[in-house]
């Protein structure tokens, strides 16, 4: 009672006041791994969520052990909430950790803020031992990196954070390279400070914003074809750029134009995806998608969409068949590494033949819904009018004998219950996954977007906050695994719903895989060897997942996986499966 | 055979190049984590083994499964052996992995040489999705950063960045803060292609170095009295430099001078930090070490070394006492963090009473002779012509019944071997570790340099790898360790001899510990409790060990840890001991 008494009568402190900001512009999750100057934020949670109670219901606070499960369980809340999640990281080295993981959140475009503290303004020139430059390290990965300054409004600053990541926001600058990552860097002192929420004239909100700059990667040139419309609802400009796209999908011969999906266009929202699909059955064209895609909704009367190779070579040969190219919220693909002798950009078709429906498009939902209009394709339901292009019911059979991973794939297929998100970061071992899965109830599918290993743990996490009712399947490669596996004791303490299926193959797989790919032959193997293999000593996933508090077990038959995965769906809280291959 | 011919034929591709000049700069051992486009410096490290043999020995593997591992390791061999480690990190989501220990590194003054690839220089504008500015994310650790180019003599590349990594060599520049940490980019083109071993008139050697850069943190303002002398041996002005400081310290009342340890003033090697003792036992000057060491040799014989508080009030109060100060290879004293209030810098004394021989000094030993020459000290013996100032040997007795943090330091320091490396990542547990070994058989003792967490486990690895004939011993809190758990497998893998003895107080201690020196006052603590306490679901750390193949045990008593550190300590592999506190 007295505490709330003093807390109405007192002035916000920096870290109150911010944190009321975020709760205002609607973000409700924090996945924090706090230090030192970050304590005045820990304990303005509860001030928020005390405050608020009844009204936004305060901030969730969830610990990870390493910053990359709150930068990663951030990008998966994210891709399914569509909103953005808060980290809360320590100073430059915490930023460091959680870097891999923002990688994949700005690749998959989902939207982010990051609360870094960092020393006091009058410390920081002192260099204490934990000094670096964070905004060098932020800028890497972000499309708006701000250093509060003091006397700055620091609810503005918060809310032009929160408005860079949004769709149109400051990641649809060519610059910031599609990121919607935004990082905001505290000041131990200013986190301490009260009355910081009003601007003052010597310092107003955004005076050290620093935007996309040298650092961001370049961006690829945008096809002649061109949309970039920041303002809600659907310009006249776009109307005019999707009847023209209309158009030039009408005059294309049959089976010669391809719909490449990615971001909101692989989404059931809005019927982004169903619209896709009417206009693929309308003109006969080729439905793809990214090979790394965030998150497509698929099954059962979605469309059935072909992923590109994961191969440049492959890819290639599948583009080269079709003589126009819609790119839906997806940037041009390319070769995801430079090989002996090419390719690099995989798109050869002249500009006139791309239409780029691009990120910064606000309403991309109603841009394809206009799309299927000109192409007297709205009144398309699958099932109904229309045969093919959509996937029917179908389900693999449950597998026996051998654990194989084409095994395990349909395994899973098999077993998956309606509405759940898949977190596949397989590599290797899922490879037909994809296609075995296509007839299953309705799923969210998430993939590695940034190449950046160690994301499917932490998706989980985010995935699992985020939509609590449905349950979470990870399949996910070992390797891989150990890179964020701290992740697991995360799903133990918040009892998140999700199935960790461990594709035990005991190798770097993929980079035997690409020693194969770039001929690379060897002296005596050694090092080759030492570098790949990961069965000496074999990991035992059970002892790990036991470690953190997950329940677990091994199997190494169909029989011995089906059992577990029926026993692991049942369950309310998290449990792993090493399926040794 | 005939791949020895056919290698004999043709000439080195760039990897091989770059891997031979390493190992011709005398480098023996890789720290790896590679990826797709590092697959060339596998096999290269095969190549330049089996074409070195009998010569150098070639370069020794060591697969680290998380970055962070890696650069930590380097860290510890280089800690111990002076002498750098490559690591072999995947572009820049696998250097960003290892930033915090390269931190960590940079604090320590440790050399390392990061090779990490790149996207091949014709594929980097396309902007694939691994894509990013490894550069940035290196000037942010490194005192020398280096994108290789194509046509470049890549031999007199490597050979720059082993330069930059010596005493007196760009780390000793002001800008690049003391960082040793050199990182050399290679494209992936220029590490399949022939031929780039040597320079055209094109592409002269370095042509794309940055130096310490705008990221680099601000340096602290030299005082008055600074050498930096690259040349080795002792120039004049060195030579007139010390004999001042001889002379200053004699004008000083006994008592009110102190000698502040670091770097390589706190080594056996040289006889440097028993100069030091000579020094404080003929003039009464006060012997103090940094809070955050690198390595202290300690024990009985060496001198008996006071470490400065952590926290900056005492560490202030400490520092008052004295009129005059000899920094030796150690930065001026700062706060960790500027709580409200101060103090930001801790020495207050005039400019001309600190007398700093620096990092850039390369025969610091050659001056602390000539010092303890000077002041007629270089003739004292400890334990024949000088009593006190030294330690005496000293063992605390066998620790029994309940379990508690003194206790388990007590335990360690009773039954510690001679020569034992102790890796000490224990935080608040550890406390009073410190004084109670002092009076052990000699041993080396390493600290967490740049406060990033996660150091512990990974500094064992390359301090083990550096030092088989020694027992590394890892005092090592729970909450840090699970910042990178997976060295506990390359552990294994190498069967090093490593003794781990978790702290398992199941909490961020530390962080509690600030809340209250930040005297925050909570609303509910409902926050506070969830993202600083660690106990539900508690770790089990002998199960965390066993998954990664370290035979483990738990402890409750002092009986049952005092019995597991017998055990583990004649074992000639790893093993984990989680003591409960």
């Amino acid at each position: 009672m007295s505490r709330a008494a003093s807390a109405a009568t007192k002035p916000p402190n920096g870290a109150e006041t911010l944190l009321r900001a975020a709760v205002d512009a609607g973000l409700e999750v924090c996945f924090a791994n706090p230090g030192t100057s970050e304590m005045h934020f820990v304990s303005a949670i509860d001030s928020v969520s005390a405050n608020t109670a009844g009204i936004k219901g305060g901030l969730r606070a969830v610990l990870g052990l390493h910053e990359t499960v709150c930068s990663g369980a951030a990008d998966g809340y994210a891709r399914m909430t569509r909103r953005p999640a808060l980290t809360l990281l320590h100073l430059g080295p915490g930023l460091a950790n959680g870097l891999a993981n923002l990688h994949n959140a700005r690749r998959a475009g989902t939207p982010v803020v990051n609360l870094v503290g960092d020393m006091a303004t009058w410390h920081k020139a002192a260099d204490p031992l934990l000094n670096s430059d964070i905004g060098a390290l932020a800028a890497a990965v972000s499309c708006h990196t701000h250093t509060c300054q003091p006397g700055e409004n620091l609810s503005a600053a918060m809310a032009a954070a929160v408005a860079a990541t949004a769709i149109g926001g400051e990641g649809a600058s060519q610059a910031a390279g599609g990121s919607r990552v935004a990082t905001l860097i505290v000041p131990h002192d200013l986190s301490w400070e009260r009355g910081n929420d009003t601007a003052t004239e010597a310092n107003p909100v955004g005076s050290g914003t620093s935007g996309p700059a040298a650092h961001a990667p370049a961006a690829l040139p945008h096809s002649q074809h061109s949309i970039a419309a920041p303002a809600p609802g659907l310009p006249a400009g776009a109307q005019r750029f999707v009847r023209e796209a209309a158009a030039a999908l009408k005059a294309c011969p049959r089976g010669k134009a391809a719909l490449y999906i990615g971001g909101r266009a692989a989404l059931a929202e809005g019927e982004a995806l169903l619209s896709c699909g009417r206009i693929a059955a309308a003109t006969g064209a080729a439905l793809l998608c990214e090979n790394a895609f965030a998150r497509l909704d698929r099954g059962a009367g979605l469309p059935d969409v072909q992923r590109l190779p994961y191969f440049p070579q492959d890819a290639a040969a599948e583009l080269a068949k079709y003589e126009l190219l819609l790119l839906l919220d997806a940037r041009p693909p390319v070769a995801n590494f430079g090989y002996e002798g090419g390719p690099s950009r995989l798109v050869t078709l002249p500009e006139e033949a791309v239409w780029e429906f691009d990120s910064g498009l606000v309403d991309l939902p109603a841009a394809l819904r206009l799309l299927a209009e000109e192409l007297g394709a709205a009144g398309i339901t699958p099932g109904v009018n229309c045969r093919g292009t959509f996937c029917s019911p179908s389900r693999p059979p449950v597998p026996t004998g051998r654990l194989t991973a084409a095994a395990l794939c349909q395994a899973v297929a098999a077993l998956q219950p309606a509405g759940a998100v898949v977190v596949d970061e397989s590599l290797t071992s899922g490879g037909s996954y994809f296609s075995v899965s296509r007839g299953c109830p309705q799923f969210s599918h998430l993939t590695l977007t940034g190449g950046a290993i160690g994301a499917g743990i932490p998706l989980t996490v985010g995935a699992a906050v985020a939509c609590p009712d449905r349950t979470v399947i990870n399949l996910q490669a070992d390797g891989s695994a150990m890179y964020s596996l701290q992740g697991l004791w995360t799903q133990a303490r918040e009892q998140l719903r999700v199935v960790t299926v461990i594709c035990a193959n005991r190798s770097y797989a993929i980079l035997k895989v690409e020693q194969a790919k770039q001929r690379i032959t060897l002296s005596n193997g050694k090092a080759s060897r030492a570098l790949t293999d990961l069965g000496s000593p074999a990991l035992d996933w059970v002892s790990l997942a036991q470690g953190m508090g997950v329940p677990a077990s091994r199997a190494t038959t169909c029989e011995e996986l089906v059992a577990a995965l029926r026993t692991a769906m049942q369950r309310q809280g998290p449990s792993l499966v090493e399926a040794v291959l």
